[in-house]
């Protein structure tokens, strides 16, 4: 990954770990151009507002998560190998686990488990910025679509049980986000664990 | 209900609904004072800081919250009369529908659903205060405990299949909590709807 280059990108880039960290109230543009390193002056070059960079930076952010996202329900391991979990729920465990291992890794990182951006802004900004609430409806819609297909393919195989692949895919993204407060709020990963359990009771597994 | 007579009364109600209706970080005292029509001189003879104010609304939340839960828990009516729900899964079903009922009221009040105030000040301010932090922590602690003595008992009746409540419990409360956000990203109680069927699933409920 190259270094930032211009003020721009160094902008999205502390944005991203600033918004993450502390939310978007909490925040100032003022704030962010001092830890960008940029004049305050240069932010709305790039930036109509802070919400245009909150915006910016759900968008980065997601983009990221997709390819993971995309990578793993399609059983493709880190190193782009086949991860050998060819099958529907070995790949939705693995989403799971690798959820935890993200955390868990910032946590070491930076002391503090971060949680989920899209979470923390659903809850901080649904009602207050009708563009975030349409971005966050957008990418949480896209998860469940992604988490609904694979369930789809283990219904088909005969693995779970449930009718409705998109419905239980939506609980199952719920658990995620339910689970994933918790780590925050007592800033631990541990509190992770019992998703893929959990996961194979909403979806009527054979295996549960 | 006694109306509100006095100015720390007044700071104390204005706080709880402009926390739940727009969080922590976007507040400030000027706002919340006049909103209360206070001056703003007289916050800190009631309050020490706007973090004093959170956690004094936070109380009085859980307060009338676990008045509820308890009711609802025991089996009891809103009238104060036995709710026809003896059975400990009849209890845990009612928590849930009177909590969607609950979101439904709020949304037609104020036209959006406010979700739960405890969840929503985890994802903006467990990493921002450690007396908040501290404070939402002994919270879910005690829904978890309250939910998971109802577990207990519907284990002893051999009405479900989990070995161990406080696990199974937070894990229901975390669905709860995760279906909620959705309720408020998606303006939607609906969401809520599937919450009972998910609770029979995380249990394993010989009804489910």
């Amino acid at each position: 990954m190259g270094r930032t280059s211009d003020a721009g990108e160094k902008i999205l880039a502390a944005g991203r770990s600033l918004f993450e960290a502390r939310g978007y109230s909490a925040l100032g543009v003022a704030e962010i151009c001092k830890a960008a390193g940029v004049p305050k002056g240069s932010f709305y070059y790039f930036y109509a507002s802070k919400e245009a960079l909150a915006l910016a930076v759900v968008d980065e952010h997601w983009a990221d998560q997709r390819r993971e996202w995309t990578r793993i329900l399609s059983g493709v391991g880190k190193d782009g190998g086949d991860a050998g979990g060819a099958q529907p729920l070995d790949r939705l465990r693995k989403l799971f686990e690798e959820t935890e291992a993200g955390q868990h890794a910032v946590q070491q990182g930076c002391g503090t488990v971060l949680g989920c951006l899209f979470g923390n802004l659903s809850l901080e900004m649904s009602n207050q910025t009708e563009a975030v609430r349409a971005r966050l409806q957008e990418i949480f819609d896209a998860q469940v679509e992604m988490v609904a297909a694979v369930i789809g393919e283990a219904r088909e195989r005969g693995d779970v049980t449930v009718n409705d692949s998109r419905e239980a895919a939506r609980s199952v993204v719920a658990q995620l986000e339910g689970q994933v407060m918790f780590a925050k709020l007592y800033n631990n990963t541990g509190r992770l664990s019992p998703l893929w359990g959990n996961c194979l009771a909403l979806l009527g597994a054979r295996a549960a």
